[in-house]
């Protein structure tokens, strides 16, 4: 891993890396915020963050305003990319299809097979990158943003123990029965509805996935895309159904789709992953 | 004045206003944050913030982390663009001078004259449209990033009695003797030292104006620009000159020119601001 920017921040260290991913076949960067207590050698609970349809590593670390609180609390922030990038990896026309729209699956179709494996890339890779070459004590949490709010939630849904905790910031929760997520499973992942089925977090609810994690979601109701992109009535209606005990769906009056949205309310999100992990050890 | 972009944020309202400028002779965009307090209907004090070199009022507004330490104090934030805008207004290669490097003089050179007329822009026709349309109460203070520092140093010290506290992250200090202010004060002021010396912090300090005016700076010394640009020490010695009791410069170890710097300390700054108001009624 190369350490292309760092930057003061909040007695800590905001970083950017470029590494060679494997899963991937592609260079790719990665944000990595070091509290002040990393830095000064001791362990630290990571949060991995994944960002939303058009963004890479950069959107969050600059617009979240999450260093004051993860300063505070003592958490290393991970924020991958949001696809494989460079000239050799397959794109498309529009912004919710090929580079920056991966949608953290691992993708079985051509053209996208051969680099679009975002599932494995955050789910394994960097994880065991991040272990590697940051001081991580092993407790994990996961959140995101819209597209990364759907992969934040699958993420931790489909495996059981990786994460403490999830939470979601306008996620896509049934990309199955909505145009972003039909438009990109069909060209990722094929017409299977097995296969679609384990990358939606209303089908992995219903399902029984996970059934103990804790989740936490926050929507805003002026966000222009709840009614159509969005629809988080599903989430609640598989919520209730599922009869978990510990999830939360919360819909904030006046917010829209916006990182002022995000950064309102990251504060109480990593407070919130910051006490699972008392509550669960 | 025109509402172009609104979003909830920390309980308030992040908003971005478009206006004719009578003093520039352009539209021009301006950020302003309400707090909560004054979207209650309640007046409040309120923080002219000036950007640096290639900003416009977006960058402040989505990489500071501003709105939370705003929302807890109840200040408004003022934001403007950083120069006149617009096809007619005149350029130049380089981001340091032209479009984006306003320097918040008012212009006497041609092509300049015509629309550079910043100093008469924010120090008083944004005031009134901020009187006019928001609900200030009439404390204001000043603050900014670089050229912006230097833009919210000077604006202070020339016009005693308009701000009760001004403050600045690496502002540039010393125009008249640094590269940048060179440039940019020999293409829009002439080469009159008398009128450079009028937008020139160490000089004014020198002269004394505004003796009793409440001043911080923050610089970091990992800022690449600090021995050439910003040469924080010609301001040290002039304050040590001149006798002044209510100012401070602080040298904030491994801290870069970047927003993570200004996010970092900007909380601190306001929470000065607000204890201005107090000491100074």
């Amino acid at each position: 891993m190369e350490r292309v920017e760092v930057h003061a921040s909040f007695g800590g260290r905001q970083e950017v890396w470029r590494h060679e991913s494997a899963s991937l076949g592609t260079i790719q960067q990665v944000g990595v915020y070091l509290p002040p207590q990393a830095v000064q050698g001791e362990k630290c609970p990571a949060l991995l963050w994944l960002s939303g349809l058009t963004c890479n590593e950069q959107n969050f670390i600059t617009k979240a305003g999450a260093q004051a609180i993860a300063a505070e609390l003592g958490w290393i922030l991970i924020v991958p990319d949001t696809s494989p990038r460079g000239e050799q990896v397959a794109d498309a026309e529009g912004y919710d299809l090929g580079q920056g729209a991966g949608f953290y699956v691992n993708a079985t179709q051509e053209p996208w097979a051969a680099h679009y494996r975002m599932d494995d890339y955050v789910n394994i890779e960097l994880r065991e990158l991040a272990a590697a070459n940051f001081p991580v004590n092993g407790h994990w949490a996961i959140s995101g943003h819209s597209m990364g709010g759907h992969g934040a939630l699958t993420s931790a849904l489909r495996n059981p123990g990786l994460y403490t905790s999830a939470s979601a910031f306008s996620p896509i929760v049934a990309p199955s029965q909505v145009p972003w997520g039909q438009k990109a499973f069909t060209a990722y992942l094929g017409d299977e509805p097995a296969v679609w089925a384990e990358y939606d977090s209303v089908e992995l609810i219903t399902s029984g996935s996970n059934p103990e994690l804790p989740l936490l979601c926050d929507f805003g109701d002026a966000d222009d895309f709840l009614e159509v992109q969005l629809q988080p009535q599903r989430l609640q209606e598989a919520l209730d159904r599922s009869g978990r005990r510990n999830a939360r769906i919360r819909l904030q009056p006046g917010y829209d789709h916006s990182y002022y949205f995000v950064s309102t309310f990251f504060a109480d999100h990593l407070k919130w992953h910051h006490a699972q992990i008392g509550a669960g050890s």
